[in-house]
C-alpha cells in the first residue's frame, strides 16, 4: 500500500542530489508481534526488511518491480547501511517509510528513508542504503540504458 | 557444536522406526535477543530455523553436510512441520535440539526433533518436519543411491 | 489490508466447528525478498509470521485488536503449530491469508489458516496454530467474559 | 563459542579509542539456510543478528551477561547503525565475528565489528553499533558504577 509524493517532510539526510526530487514513495507497513523483542521494541534488524520493502515499492511507483529487474538480468545487493534510530517503535505501530533515490551513480545507487510512526507522530528512523548493480554472474556492471530508464522515470499516477 | 546420541531421552514422537535407531544428533543453540519477542519468549518461528541448523548438524555427524546434498542436486524442501511448545523459552538459554530421522521413504524423509532447555532443565518442544527430493529444476524425485548411501551412514565420531 | 469473508473457499481442515461459521477474515501479504532463501522459495519459517498477521487481522475484523486483548491482561501464546506446504511461494508474490477460528475452548483457542498465492493462483498451504489464555504473570487462565465476548463478535463492516 | 584477541587482524574503523585496546572479543557463526535470500547471499538484515551475538560474547568474556545488566536495570537499545559489506557471505559459511569497544562515554557506548569469513578467507563485512543506556522506564541513564566496572573488565580466560 503506497503513496507518492514530491518532497519529503523532513530532510535530515546530509546528501540531497537533483535525483531526489524526482519523487518520494511512501510505503505504509504494521509491525509485526515476531518483529518486536523482549525489550519490546521493534528489533533493529527489521528496518532493513522494511527498507527493502519500501525499495520494491519506489520501483512499482514508476511502474517496473525490483523483480522485474533481476529478471532482466541486475540485481542489486546493498553494500552499506547506515540507520539512526531516534524513537520508539512498538508492535502493531503503523509505520510509514519513506523511500527516494539520493545518489545514482554508473554502477551504485543510493536509497534514502525516513521512518515516521503514525501511531506515536514521530519521525522515528532515518537512514540510508546503497547498492551497487551486478549481473548474473555476480560481477559489477553499469546499469544498461534501459535499466536506468526505468529508474529515472518519474512517479506514475497509481491506486493501490 | 553438535555431540551424538544412540537413544533420544524422551520418545513424545508417536511413530518410531527402525531408522531412528541409527542415531539422534544433538546440537547446541542459544537464544538471540532478536529471536525473543514482547512476551519475553522466543517467537514461535524461530524453532524452525533451530530445526534447520539441527539437520545440518544430523547431515554433518553422517560425514556430509546438506551443501553437499545440494551441490549433487538434491534439495529438501519442507512439505510438513507440526511442533508442540511446552515450555518457556527466553533470551540467552542454552537450547539442545535433538534430532533424528523417523521415517524415510523412496522420496520423502521425516525428522523428529525434541528441544532440551539446558537453562530451565525442561522438555521445551517437539514436533517433526517431512521433506521430499527435489532436483535442480524443482521436480519431486527418488533419493539417488549414493545420497541414499550417505543419509544411511552410521554416526561418525567426531568433534566439534 | 483486510477482506472479510462467510465460508472458506476451500475446506482442507478436518476439524470444522460451529464458531468456524462466525466467519473468515483475510489478510493480504506481499512476501519480501528477505523472506525468500537460497532456494528461491519463502522460507518456511516465514508462514508463521504471515499466521501472526492474519490473527491481528481477524481480531481487527470483530472491532478489537491482539495489542489490546493484551493491554486487558489476556496473552494468547501458541502451543501447537502444524502446517502444510503444497505450492511454491516466491518473492513478490501476492498471498491472502484466510483465518478462522475452528474451535474455541475455556482457556484455548485453535485459529485454521489457508493460503491462497495470488501470483500463482495455488492454495499453497494450510495450517493451524493451538493458544493458551495466560495472564501478566503467565499462568493459564480461562478468557474473561469480556475477552470472550470480544472474540464471539460477528465481523464488523469495515475498511481498510 | 568465543575466542578472545588483544588486537583487531584489520583495522578499518576510522575511530580507534583506548577502549578498544582492551581486547577485542570473537564469536563463532554459521550461516544458516533461513538466514540467505533468493539471490544466494545471507541477506543484510542478518549481519545485526550476528552482531548482537557477538556483543553477547563481548559481555561474557568479561565475566558478565546482557542478561544480567538488563536484570541490574540497564538496557542497551541501539540508536545508529553502520555497516559496509564487502564480501558474499552464503550458507553454511563459516564466520568469526570481532567485536569490541570503540567508545565508551556517560551514556552511551560503540561496538565496532568485523566480519572474517573463514571459509572464503575474506574480511567480509565491517560495521559499527552505538548504543544508549536506558533503565526499567526506558529513560537514558547514565552506566551506574557497577555496570562501568564490569564494561571496563580485563577480558577473562575461559573455555567454551
Amino acid at each position: 500500500m503506497s503513496r507518492c509524493w514530491v518532497k519529503p517532510q523532513s530532510n535530515r539526510m546530509k546528501k540531497v542530489s537533483q535525483t531526489e526530487r524526482q519523487g518520494v514513495v511512501e510505503e505504509q507497513i504494521q509491525v509485526r508481534y515476531g518483529e518486536t523483542d523482549r525489550m519490546g521494541h521493534a528489533y533493529y534488524a527489521n528496518y532493513l526488511f522494511w527498507f527493502e520493502q519500501a525499495r520494491g515499492a519506489w520501483c512499482r511507483a514508476r511502474g517496473f518491480t525490483y523483480l522485474q529487474m533481476e529478471e532482466a538480468g541486475i540485481k542489486l545487493p546493498v553494500v552499506e547501511v547506515w540507520t539512526k534510530y531516534r524513537g520508539e517503535v512498538k508492535y502493531d505501530d503503523i509505520l510509514v517509510v519513506r523511500v527516494w533515490v539520493s545518489e545514482i551513480k554508473r554502477a551504485a545507487v543510493r536509497f534514502d528513508y525516513e521512518v515516521l510512526n503514525q501511531t506515536s507522530g514521530q519521525i522515528t528512523t532515518e537512514g540510508y542504503t546503497w547498492h551497487v548493480a551486478i549481473n548474473d554472474s555476480h560481477k559489477a556492471v553499469s546499469f544498461p540504458p534501459e535499466i536506468r530508464a526505468w529508474m529515472d522515470r518519474p512517479l506514475q499516477v497509481f491506486g493501490e
